[in-house]
């Protein structure tokens, strides 16, 4: 594990950076990723930030009017946990990253070099001390982009990851410009068409289990279809279960070939990452995840069976 | 208008101090009420908070053990702008508030003595710097108070009020220990069943007319027998339409004795007030309402037909 300073030194070092986000991007690998693109401009160097999938036009704002391609000589991933999550198109360089930063404890450690800062509430805030270490100025579009990424890993400062640190940097960045009340607009404020009928096709999905301790929802592909909705517009749909009152364990699926996805958010006293282990899958003790290759009716009810033994054993 | 020193040398002149809150309570107007009461009590003052309407159970961590009745020699308003808000029970002391803490800009100056900051984003704020003035260490309890009251004025740090001075405050709050993320479940990440039975209700109601520009939903009689939802959790239903992607006018309608109360909200070219206008009603330009004695389908049809037009006038 590396510390600040030394990333610093490292990048520093660097030419002809590629910076990779992880596919289906949100706003903390791309603010992440695009923070730190521009800090690298503003050292003198080339840099650009890929990812597998379009980049959603709501983060149109974070990217630079060019970005001309480069050809890499040192590769750095932001937020990306796991390889895997590098999506089809980046694949090819699961074992030639050079640096990983990022926030999420289930990091697999697959890079060279990696800075893992589980206690952050987003990898954003770890890329503002690497800006700052790197002792470039942070103009407003870096503040722009690192704000981006608080504000969405943290569903605007909402959420248990949140420290008085996550806010203070958050006041620094709007202090250095960062346009908070268009960008939480953007974020939170504004719904597709496409959007607002998934939210209604899954709430027509909602089941409960165990006198409402269980909340269950799903997004099958027929949905998908009916809607039209696109990967990028089902961000915080799976929260959705877990806001229910007296909900313990809240349960998303969600079709994929072969199976469904399982998302599965919890209470302080239930582990999500026990319940998704029970089917390969792991994650944070209040969110979690795992693939099951089942029917809808059978996934639901093998993690519903799951989430009952959970509350059993909490007491709950 | 006085100044926070001020304000702190004349408080601590004072004995059986009474807080008035506004009806209605929100966060703010209890976070801050209760904080200053904490605040007077650790000064070793006897306080009281008083309102009108009873305090709903979600703010019940703000509130003390118990609370003896006291015989105020001080009446101080927080977050009142206007003396009608107290509220019937407490309207009898509306000439009688020798001081008033205040945020709104709209403050109509009936006490005594009156600090008003417009630029702060919650009476909250003002209420942090004024604890602070009367040199008492700030607990957890006060904490908790003042952070609900920042959180809940600004939608959790989401609205247009929030400055860099907010979110540092917030910061503070919570290395004095403010439970930030259980009050924000309380506040914002918690939903009733059967409110979410009314969402559900609400989006399968959900017409659009004139491509997309306008949208309209219902709540009628019939769905609230349903769900079981109280009125207390309809809250900011009415702002659904307008939050969707290229919808200039939002339009609810709330079935009520006799007809349907309408609620619209437009963007900023169109003027809401000028459309309810047209059936009676009126409001301010951005949020207006009306009442129409017509059944569901009737109303609809008028006030879509005034929304469409409305649309046409400004060039959508």
């Amino acid at each position: 594990m590396m510390t600040v300073p030394q990333i610093c030194a490292y990048l520093n070092e660097q030419e002809d950076i590629l910076i990779l986000c992880h596919q289906s991007p949100d706003g903390d690998t791309l603010g992440s990723g695009f923070g730190l693109y521009y800090a690298l401009r503003a050292l003198g160097k080339r840099a650009q930030v890929v990812c597998s999938d379009p980049i959603p036009p709501q983060f149109s704002y974070l990217l630079p009017e060019e970005m001309p391609q480069i050809t890499p000589r040192c590769i750095v991933a932001v937020d990306v946990a796991d390889p895997q999550l590098l999506g089809d198109k980046l694949s090819c360089l699961a074992d030639k990253v050079d640096l990983c930063i990022d926030h999420h404890p289930s990091n697999r450690g697959y890079a060279a070099r990696t800075l893992v800062r589980p206690d952050a509430a987003a990898t954003a805030e770890v890329m503002a001390e690497i800006i700052r270490g790197l002792q470039v100025r942070l103009d407003q579009r870096m503040a722009d982009c690192i704000y981006t990424g608080l504000c969405t890993d943290t569903g605007c400062f909402q959420y248990s990851n949140v420290t008085s640190y996550t806010l203070r940097i958050a006041a620094d960045m709007m202090d250095l410009g960062a346009d908070a009340y268009h960008i939480n607009r953007k974020m939170f404020g504004t719904k597709s068409k496409a959007r607002i009928a998934m939210e209604r096709e899954v709430l027509d999905s909602l089941i409960y289990a165990m006198d409402g301790r269980v909340a269950v929802i799903a997004v099958t592909k027929e949905m998908l279809d009916r809607t039209g909705a696109k990967e990028s517009e089902l961000d915080g749909l799976s929260s959705i279960p877990r806001e229910i009152e007296g909900v313990k364990v809240g349960i998303t699926l969600r079709e994929k070939p072969g199976g469904f996805k399982i998302s599965v958010r919890t209470v302080e006293e239930i582990d999500a990452a026990n319940i998704c282990a029970l089917f390969g899958g792991g994650g944070h003790a209040r969110a979690a995840g795992c693939f099951i290759p089942e029917t809808l009716e059978r996934c639901r009810e093998k993690v519903i069976d799951a989430a009952k033994a959970a509350c059993k054993e909490a007491g709950f």
